[in-house]
C-alpha cells in the first residue's frame, strides 16, 4: 500500500495539532505518510522530498507549520503537487503562521485552512483524491450526512432544556 | 404560547454563551424558543427556518457563531425579520467571529452587538419587541432603574474601603 | 407627519457616509429627521434628545460616529429605543469606531451594522418598523427580489465576456 | 466543451480581482465557466448550483468575495468539491474577507489563497486537474521554468545597474 | 482635608486594575476620593459629578474602564479639568477600551496612560499637582531616584548568577 | 515673556501635525517654544533639555513622534514634568507610535493624546495650566462653548438639506 | 574588488525599496553585490548562493522581501553568515512580510529591520563590518555626527517660524 | 577574560526571557557580561554603558524589554556597535515591544529578533563574531548539523506511531 498523502511537519511539537489529519485520513482509509522536515534545519531534505513526492505516487501534500512558517511554502516552490498548508498556532495568537503561509506570492499557491485545522486539511485532501475515486466520493456524501445529523442531536439537547418557563421549545 | 424571539447557534458549544440571551429573555418573560441550526451542515434546514421564521410569529432572531461565523448572515439573507448577530469567541481571540458578522454586503444587515455578549442580545431583542408593548417597556425602565442602583451599591462598597489615610470618602 | 426614525451624527463630515440612511429610509417613504448632536461637544443636547425622543413617537435611532465613537452607546444609555450604530471611518482604518461601537458594556446593547454601512442600518431600521407594518413588511419583500435581479444582470454581464476562448458561458 | 472549473463572484464589482483566475485557466486551456452568485442576495441560486456542479462535469470551485465573504464557505457547505476560496480585499484591509473565508468550522475546507490572489487560486485549481492530466501537468512544468526566467531576467536587470563605483556585479 | 483627585470607576470590578492609583496617590500623601459612576448606567451622575469636580477642589480625574469604555470622554467632555484615561482589559486583549479612550475627537483630549496602567495614571495626576506643591515635587524627585535603586538592586541579582563559566561579572 | 509649555518634535517632518498644538497654545496666548530633539540622534541634547527644563520655567512638554516613537518616553524619563505624547503616523497606519508612546512601563508616564492629536495635546497642556490660571480657565469655559455652537450650526446645515420628501425637519 | 555584502531582492519590483540599502553602502565605499533570488521560484539558486557567499568573502546578507516572505529564512537556514532581513510592503499593510522574517524559530535567527527600512540595514551591515575595519568605524563615528547636525538645522528651520506671537524662540 | 557580548534587560522579570541568551553565548564558550540597565529609569548609566561598551572590548550587545520597549533603540543611539533586540512579551500579546524595537527611525538600525526569541539573539551574536573567529565558525557548522539531527530523530518518533492502519511508514 503506498501513501498518497504526506503529512508534513517541522517537529514533533505540532504533533498534536497535525495528528487530526491523519486521523481523519485513516478514517476514510486513505494511505499518508508522516514526515518530520524543517524549511530551516533541513531545507536539502525538504528539497529532495518535493521532488521525488510525485514520482513515488504522492498526490497531496499537507504541511503544517508555527511561527514563521516557511515549510508549506518551500515545499510549494519545488512540486506542483497541491500543497494544503496549516498554520500552526505557536506564538502571536497565530497571525505569524497564518500569514506566512497564506500570503504567497504569484505563481506558488498554497491551499491554507483555518488556525489549527488540521483535521480540515486531512478532509481538503479526501475532497481532492475524491475527484477520481468514487469510493471516496460515497464517503463523503455520508460524512456530511453525518454532520447533519450532529446538528440533529444537538437539537434534542437543546429542546431537553427545561428551566426556562418561557422557553417554548 | 408561541415564541417570538428565535435563538439560534451552531452547535450545543455555543450554548454557555448563548444562554445568556435565554436567561434575559426569560427574567422579561419573553417567549421563545432556542434551536441548532448550522449554516454549513444544514444549509437547507437553515433556509427553511429562515423563510418559515415570520409565519409563525418570530419577531426577532438571535443568531450566535464562532470562527467564520456565517449564520447570522445566512439568516439574515432570507428573512426579512431582524437578525440581530452574537460573535461567539472560538479562535483568533474572537477577530474571526466579530469581522464575519459584522461585516455584511448592502442590503442584508445583521444587528451586530459585542464579543460574546448575547446577553444585550437578548436586551436588543427586548427593545424591538416593546416598541409595540407597553408592558415591556415599563420591565424596561425598571430594568435601567436597576442599573443604576447596581452603581449605588458599587459607591458603598469602595466607600467603605477603609485602608487609604488619604482617601476622603 | 411625524418621524419614525432618528439620524444622529456629530459633524456634518459625517454626512457623505450617514446620508446613505437617509437615502433608503425616503425610498421607503419612512419619515425621518436628521439631527447633529456630540457627545462630547454637547452631552446635555444628547440627554435631551435621548429621553424626549420616544415621547414624541420616534421608534429607532441611527446613531453615526468616527474614532472614538461614543455617541451611539452614550444615547442608548439613556433611552430604551433600539439604537442602530454606524461606525464611521476616520482614522485608524475604522478600528477605533468600530470597537467603541461594538463593544458596549453588558445592559446598555447597540445594534452596530459595518464600517460606514449607513445604508444597511437604514434597512435595518426599516426591518424593525416593518414589525407592525405590513406595508412595509410589503416593500422589503420587493426590495430582496430586487437584489436578486441585480445578480442575474451581473451573470449577463459576466456571459458577455468573450475574450477567453476557453471560457464555456 | 463543458467546464471543469466554474468561477463564482458576488457581484461584477469583483470582476477586476477574479478574472485573473479566468486568464491562468484560459493560458493552460482548462475550460471554465465565469457566474455571478451571491450567498446573501441569491441563496437559492447558490445551492442549486452547488447542488448540480459536480453533476454537470465541475471538478473546482473559485469563489470570491469581500467584506463578510461568506459565499466560499456556503458553496462548500453544499458540495464535496473542492471550493477555492479568494478573498477580495473591499473594506478594513482585507481582514474581514480573509477571515470570514479561511477559519471555517471543523468539516467544511474552503481553501484559501492570499488577498485577491485569484490569479494563485487559478493555478491551484489547474494543480488539482493535473492530477489526472499528465497534459496539464506537463504545462506546469513549464510554468515553474518561466518562473525561473523571470528571476533569470531580473538579474541581468540588476545586474545592468552602473551607477554604484562599489557595486562589484 | 478635602480630595484632590477624584478616581472613577465603572463597576468594582475595575477595582483590582484602578486600586493602584489609590496606592500611588496616597503612598505621596494625596487626598483623594474613589467612587463608582458609569457612563451608561448613570449618565445623570456622571453630568452632575463632571459639573460639580472643579467647584469641590477637585483638580484632576482619573477615570477608568473597559470595553467600549466611553467614562473618561464623556466626563471630559463635561469638565475643563484634565481627566486622565486607564484602558482597563477586559475582552479583546484590551484593544477596545484603548481605542475608546485613546482616539478622542478634537477639541476634547483626555491623557490616555497604557493598558491597566492605574498606577502611572496616579503618578502622573502626582506630576499635575507637584507643579504648584514644592513638597509633592521634592517626593517625586525622590520617587525617581528609588526607580534607579531597583535597578542597582536587579543589577546585584544579575551579578550573583554564577552558574555560567563564560559569564564574566 | 517665558514659555511655559515646550513644543517637541524629532525632525521638521512632524510639523504638519505638530504644528496644530502651536496653533491652539497660540490661540489661548500662552507662551511657548518649539524644538527640534531626537532621542535616536540627539540623546545629550533630550538629557539636558528634560533635566534644564523646569528650572527655565516650563510646565508641560509636548512631544510627538513617529514609527518607534521613544522621544516622549526618553523625556518623561528625566523630568518631573508632565509629558503629552503625541503618536506621529508616519508607518504601519500608526500602530507604531500609538504604542511606542502608550504602552510606558511602571513609574514613567506618559499622557499620550489620539494618533496625529497634536491639536488635543496642545488643549490638555492648557488645561494643566488653567488649575492655576483662572484666566485660562475662562477662556477653557469659552472655548468648550464654542464647541457647541458648531454643533448647532450644524444643525442648521442639516435642516436645510430640502432634496427628501420623507425628511421631517 | 571583492563584495563583503550582497544585496538579494526575489524580484525588481523590490528595487525601489533595496536599492537604499546600496545607496548607503556605497556611500560607505563597501564593496556589494546586487542579485535576484526567489526563494519559491529560484530554490535551487537560493542554496547554491548560500553555500557559497562565505567561501567567496561574503560576510553579510541582506534580503529583502514581501507578503509571505520567506527568503531571508530560507538563506539563513543555510548559511552560518548573518543575515538582515528587509520586510517590504506589498500586502496587508506589511504585516505578512514583518511576521513571515521576524518570527523565525529556534536556531535559525534573521536580523530583523523595520518596514521597508533598507538603508537601516545597510547600516546594520555596515556596523557588523566596521567591528573589524577602523576605517569604517571612523567614517560610522562622522555618520552619527552628521545625524545631529540634522536635528540643529531643523531646530534652525524651526526657530525661523514667525508667524505666532506666543511663540517664545 | 573580557567580555565580547553584553546581555542588558530593564529589570529582573525580563530574566526568564533574557537567560537563554546567555545560555547559549555560554554553550559556544564566549565570554558575556549581564547588565541590568533601563531606558527610563536609568538613562544616565545607559548613556555611560553605551559609550563605554566599545573601549572595554564589547563587541555585540543584546538588549530587551517589553511595552514600550525603549532599551534597544535608546542604546543603539550612542554606539555604533550592533545592537540586537530582543522584543519582551508583557502586555498587548508583545505588539508593543515588537513595534517600539523593531520599526527604528533611518539611521539607528536595531537588529530584531523574534518575540522572547533571546536564545536566537544569543545565535545571531554568535555568528557576527564568528566572521573573525574560525573556530567559533566550526561550531556553528556544527551546531546546525545538531539541529538537523533533531529532524531525523522526529521522523524515528514520528514512524514509531503504529495506532493508524492506513499509515505506511
Amino acid at each position: 500500500m503506498d501513501p498518497l498523502v504526506s503529512i508534513i511537519m517541522g517537529s514533533t511539537s505540532d504533533l498534536p495539532v497535525m495528528e487530526k489529519a491523519a486521523d481523519i485520513l485513516n478514517d476514510f482509509e486513505v494511505p499518508f505518510e508522516v514526515i518530520a522536515l524543517s524549511a530551516h534545519r533541513t531545507p536539502e531534505e525538504v528539497e529532495r522530498f518535493s521532488r521525488e513526492a510525485q514520482g513515488k505516487g504522492i498526490k497531496v501534500i499537507i504541511a503544517g507549520a508555527g511561527m514563521a512558517a516557511h515549510l508549506p511554502g518551500v515545499i510549494a516552490a519545488q512540486t506542483t503537487l497541491p500543497v494544503i498548508g496549516v498554520p500552526v498556532k505557536a506564538s502571536l495568537e497565530g497571525w505569524d503562521s497564518i500569514l506566512s503561509i497564506l500570503q504567497m506570492p504569484p505563481g506558488i499557491p498554497v491551499a491554507t485552512v483555518g488556525l489549527n485545522a488540521a483535521r480540515n486539511a486531512g478532509l481538503l485532501a479526501i475532497q481532492l483524491l475524491a475527484l477520481s475515486d468514487t469510493g471516496l466520493q460515497d464517503k463523503l456524501t455520508r460524512f456530511k450526512e453525518d454532520l447533519k445529523k450532529k446538528v440533529i442531536s444537538a437539537n434534542q439537547e437543546l429542546t431537553s432544556i427545561k428551566k426556562y418557563p418561557f422557553k417554548t421549545n
